[in-house]
């Protein structure tokens, strides 16, 4: 149900005008117990209450009724796609999270550590969370592995996080994922998904055994699992459809890898919110028109099922927000990328809320910052893919529609 | 302006998990007098009111922005369709509502004894509305008569309502209407309305020829009107797109041909609301978790224009409404397929007012189920074939889309 008007990107014009996406991520919610409040709800945030006070708001759809997103594709409807059509696996998230120049044709993998028995099977899926530095020697040993049709790159992510990329000719991503997804079971052997990916499921092969030979006896990492085997999907990068350059100001490599994808550039080594805060006033008299500022924790404090720790999420964001508006952006977007309750502990299919504050735009009714609240907003119920049309047009940076 | 994301059909996943649908047919009114109050808002409905309450509501559009739908247009988009991808002839919505066994390119049409004059001029296009047992004697006069390139079937329905069914090869459906709709008019002579009807137009003359020939005598079925032809539409079933069977229980044979074309199961020999409550608790515990139970009767008094009846009709619903609650579904949908506002005795292009309740939703500020309090519900005005995607998300019978 996300708008795909892509006629529309030819009245993109560039000006001068900024525009600030705030994500609070997985900022949608559920109450704690039935006609309770959400956690945005029950969160003290009077800057975020006066900017929806003094803006417009709605609940937004980021894939469509009753689907519950993943990030990649929650990211990229804000970003004014149809995720739909964008199929994001999670290895090419990860590769572009790093900062590895994916090539077309490239075949990206997440690659976990984990640990295996004498037999074979897995016993950690994790590695007992080793750390990033082991991580990283780990991917040293692996990286350019000599195999016969591709060359591979193995790099570190995180923890016991990595990414394997193949690059050659004629490789196919229809590969399916060698985890098991549970222990006591040995990691399934690579296996094609269509007829043509055979010879790259023997490519993988290869790979995967020089590699257990590398790591026998590097416990608790003496294993690995490969998932997400994606190729980079092609999309119009956003500086050719919205007529501005973008900057993404996340933490989180994800983030930075959807980012990447939709053609925006991406600041590195930020740690939280008081650098981001930093890196957003510093690359603000430059040459960006858009800023994405990503808040992890609010998902995490979901996923973690802690409302409490939500609600104090939200609060340090709202506590960050006048130090965004102290740049006096033409116009400010503050939402999720989808709702994770703490009462779910997962990402759900319940509409996000969202406030645009735009010197520009129609002021409602609503005076708070919350899930019904924002029900009773202007806008209703959007795509979420919508979001950014709306900004651009309230920036200036889209020409008059026909004589 | 219905959804099309045939790609989300891929989420399906198949739990435990129950939906009830319960339309009160032609649910949406108008106020008797200006400033007034609806049909739905003039009824107590404290069990309605409390599901609103409870739940999520706003209203929908069945088929689009200012277009009056047909029942079965208004099901199948309750059912998760588009109509408009559906076209649905009376033919075989009467058909399949006896449980016809229609097989590819038969085509079916919507028999009518009707009585005529003399001169062949239709004095009563109901034939006196002879009773069913008369009919199912007049459809067993001409059930089978010889034609040369079809087989042919007639088959009862009620009243002076029958099926007539032509099976053979290269039949087309694209003929007019008989049914001069009017009387003092002599009835119609089928006609082609694309060149290679012409072999079917001859197929019919002779039916026609034979039958009023038998019917000669039978006043005040002497005679007969053919409406409606057409072929089943093929479209996925719904438990292929959202992984659970579903089953019908309604009085009225128009609601189950619609279901069966939706690939439900249906519940014969239903009929009063008591019966269909029986019904329900009785399928409670089998193999369905789609429940569609239909109220034909607030339809049928907005089209008397008798504004009191239908409010009679739909306390009744709402008198029934704690024996499906006892059930403890997942999740609950009250809607209408259309409105048929007493004051038009007719079905109308107005949203249609639903609420849904479920255990997994977000509550929003309604109060009350009536036409107003649902417009200013959490989800505005949507399409009619979103609200089975958003039940079957609040159900977990939709996978996450995307890493």
């Amino acid at each position: 149900m996300q708008i795909r008007d892509d006629r529309l990107d030819a009245l993109a014009q560039e000006n001068d005008r900024r525009i600030v996406l705030l994500v609070l991520d997985g900022l949608g919610g559920l109450p704690r117990e039935p006609g309770g409040r959400t956690e945005l709800e029950s969160a003290r945030t009077p800057n975020l209450d006066a900017a929806a006070a003094a803006g417009e708001c709605g609940l937004h759809l980021p894939v469509g009724y009753g689907v519950a997103p993943g990030s990649a594709p929650g990211h990229l409807a804000l970003f004014g796609y149809d995720p739909l059509d964008v199929p994001v696996g999670r290895g090419v998230v990860a590769a572009l999270g790093i900062g590895f120049p994916l090539q077309d044709g490239d075949v990206a993998a997440r690659l976990n550590f984990a640990t295996s028995d004498a037999a074979g099977r897995i016993t950690d899926r994790r590695a007992g969370r080793i750390a990033t530095e082991v991580c990283a020697e780990l991917c040293a040993l692996l990286d350019g592995l000599e195999l016969a049709g591709a060359e591979l790159f193995v790099r570190p992510v995180k923890d016991y996080r990595a990414v394997a990329v193949l690059r050659g000719p004629g490789l196919s991503d229809r590969i399916a994922d060698t985890d098991p997804q549970r222990t006591g079971a040995p990691a399934l052997a690579p296996r094609a998904l269509e007829p043509a990916a055979g010879p790259t499921v023997r490519i993988i092969a290869d790979f995967l055994k020089q590699a257990r030979e590398r790591l026998a006896g590097r416990r608790p990492a003496n294993d690995l699992l490969l998932r997400g085997f994606a190729v980079r999907p092609a999309l119009p990068p956003l500086h050719l459809r919205f007529a501005m350059r973008g900057v993404a100001i996340a933490v989180y490599p994800d983030y930075k890898g959807v980012s990447r994808l939709a053609g925006m550039d991406v600041i590195d080594r930020l740690g939280d919110l008081d650098q981001q805060m930093a890196a957003l006033a510093g690359a603000w008299p430059g040459a960006h028109r858009f800023f994405f500022v990503h808040h992890k924790y609010t998902d995490s404090a979901g996923e973690d099922g802690d409302f409490d720790a939500k609600v104090a999420e939200i609060e340090r964001v709202d506590a960050a927000l006048p130090a965004i508006l102290a740049l006096a952006p033409d116009v400010l977007i503050v939402t999720g990328d989808h709702s994770t309750p703490a009462v779910a502990r997962t990402h759900t299919e319940h509409p996000v809320p969202f406030l645009i504050r735009a010197a520009a735009g129609r002021p409602d009714a609503v005076r708070e910052f919350g899930e019904r609240a924002c029900a009773a907003g202007a806008w209703g119920v959007v795509p979420a893919n919508a979001l950014l049309p709306i900004a651009t047009g309230y920036a200036g940076k889209r020409r008059r529609f026909g004589a």
